[in-house]
């Protein structure tokens, strides 16, 4: 932690968690006996709950999203950029929830936890998760904090499909909803990256069949590439020319295979970095929430006509340099919710940061966020 | 082979080899003491040696670009589209040179030969090669077969960047010179996606700091993994989607880790396919001879200045969906030749193929090459 709390943090905030005992069915056609979430509030909920805005974590987040959770802290949460007193999503305003995933690795049930069926860690025996079994664990932990109707369920790329998820699957239970940086399904371009990573993961000869555990080891390795190759995709060609160009490590070639140029060394960085902090077994299940996430499939893939179930009002927005999710995948969204006849703001962020612009407080999208949260308290549902 | 060689089949090719007892001092400091070129031939020399076209080849590319080594063959030469009687490099106007370059994995000297000094194979001590390496023994090749100047030097990918090395350093010696997908130089996310290749081959268990044929095995998952990774980059994103869409395999989801889409059974087969047949210290080298490249480097930077050395006519050709070596890297190639006052011929070529589209026979690319190929005769040297 700084050595002052900035006035516009949220401060020091500890996670709190939420054990539910009734199973969870899951779309995979296994369930949950029962599960833990973790999860972080901001702000206070108002007296008739009518100010609560749900944050959606993407493939590697987790619920630690504004703050610090320690005095040793030297970085607040991942989107602290957004969320705090006095920010587009204005804690003295809002009462902010955000969790873990199930099967995630950072507190909330998952492949690390214990299987209450065999009394070891799930591991690969954790089931596969849809990005609406996220929805329902989270529509049960909004019943637990008394939230019947969000204001607003945000989500950043696989955040933004939990969004428009849960404006599908419970359309009377928000006011609001913003998919940022998403798409309404993933293309063959990203299930092959997904699957790369993937291949990275399982071919580790630490991996041992997700039971690494079992080994005392971790396939870091494959961890490792999956988190690099990640990377280049959250990042733009023309950021990462601005950030690196062909700038060498040691200002020459060094002719073996040792880091030549500066991208590489901080890819390395990152990767390394990654893969000491996350579980490969939740890396595994989050890229294959992904590539299955295509609400439009349970409607012969018409987008418009799925959408027609949603009741809430949409921010859509995008980024320019975006190649993972595309400005036109946000635009295949847009187009269906306008077929559907549903309120939809949209919005293409100029930004050089590629898909990770989402994260950046970039002035013109976080003023966005907080007129399209402003405009949901002023008008209410459509 | 087919049962019958089509009438524009260069037919049955035996590989010929060449050996060079010169020391070729090499970029990186050191020198190969003698060395192998292994190459094939199509069509006849002239007269007066003056009808030679020299094909170079792209990372994973090799000697073999026309019909058929032998009557098992199921498939002709990597670009038998375009090389043969009446193609548009005719074999019956042109003798076409193809060799297998230095640091190969197909014939000529490379990791998996010999090293003269040690006795046993090179593996990882082979030295790192640079593109104007490759050039010097080319030219080197030219001389063992009497060719002064090629009529022209053709490449795409890496192959072009060899084709404009030959414009640099030897300018006398090609009338033209034909630069397909390639760059001046590689970008940043172009060297970051063959880092993530050399981590996925290096931190293979076998790889064994390369000498895994000392281990009686070779690094194939990491061969694997940086060829379906090299794939995504050959293909379009439109072309994936054509190809693959979201097709399942079994027509549903398994939720489990096996294949679910086709692409991701498409992209395990093309990576194992590959790493059965490649040598993953040859991957190692031809991507650092990729990020190596940058011609304007010895000339600060200025492009133009560098290509002023030229004497020859270029031809300059991207493909819309190729985004590896986006239209806009031809551009800037163009636009220096331009400024250099150099003859040059520039198309973007609508296809849908992406970075692949090089090996395409597509109509109007096919006609570009062929009609450049034919100006040189008429015009001679700039």
């Amino acid at each position: 932690m700084p050595t002052e709390i900035p006035a516009d943090s949220v401060g020091l905030i500890q996670p709190q968690s939420a054990f539910f005992e009734d199973a969870l069915p899951l779309r995979c056609g296994r369930s949950l006996s029962n599960y833990t979430l973790v999860y972080e509030t901001y702000g206070s909920l108002n007296q008739d709950a009518s100010n609560a805005i749900l944050i959606c974590h993407a493939l590697s987040g987790h619920h630690h999203a504004a703050g610090y959770n320690s005095v040793e802290d030297r970085k607040p949460g991942w989107w602290d950029a957004c969320i705090g007193p006095g920010k587009a999503i204005d804690t003295n305003r809002y009462f902010v929830v955000s969790l873990n995933n199930l099967g995630g690795c950072h507190g909330s049930t998952g492949p690390m936890s214990q299987d209450p069926e065999t009394g070891r860690p799930y591991g690969p025996d954790f089931p596969i998760i849809a990005v609406r079994d996220w929805v329902k664990s989270q529509a049960r932990l909004a019943d637990r904090l008394g939230i019947d109707c969000w204001h607003a369920v945000i989500g950043g790329s696989l955040g933004g499909m939990q969004a428009l998820r849960w404006s599908i699957d419970y359309p009377d239970r928000l006011k609001g909803c913003a998919v940022i940086a998403s798409a309404p399904k993933l293309s063959a371009q990203n299930i092959a990256f997904n699957e790369v990573a993937r291949q990275a993961i399982v071919s580790d000869p630490d991996f041992h069949q997700g039971r690494y555990f079992d080994h005392d080891t971790r396939p870091k390795r494959g961890l490792m590439l999956a988190r690099m190759l990640g990377h280049i995709t959250y990042l733009s060609d023309s950021s990462m020319r601005e950030k690196f160009g062909r700038d060498l490590r040691t200002g020459k070639l060094n002719f073996n295979f040792d880091a030549d140029f500066e991208v590489e060394s901080y890819l390395r960085y990152q990767g390394e970095n990654f893969s000491d902090q996350f579980d490969a077994n939740t890396y595994l299940l989050m890229t294959k929430a992904l590539d299955y996430f295509d609400p439009a499939g349970d409607h012969d893939g018409d987008l418009a006509r799925c959408l027609s179930q949603a009741h809430c009002r949409f921010l859509v927005t995008s980024f320019s340099t975006d190649w993972r999710f595309a400005p036109e995948r946000s635009e295949e969204l847009v187009r269906a919710l306008t077929r559907a006849r549903r309120q939809v703001s949209y919005l293409e962020i100029e930004a050089p940061q590629g898909h990770d612009a989402f994260l950046f407080p970039i002035p013109e999208y976080v003023a966005l966020i907080e007129g399209f949260l402003g405009s949901l308290a002023n008008g209410g549902t459509v």
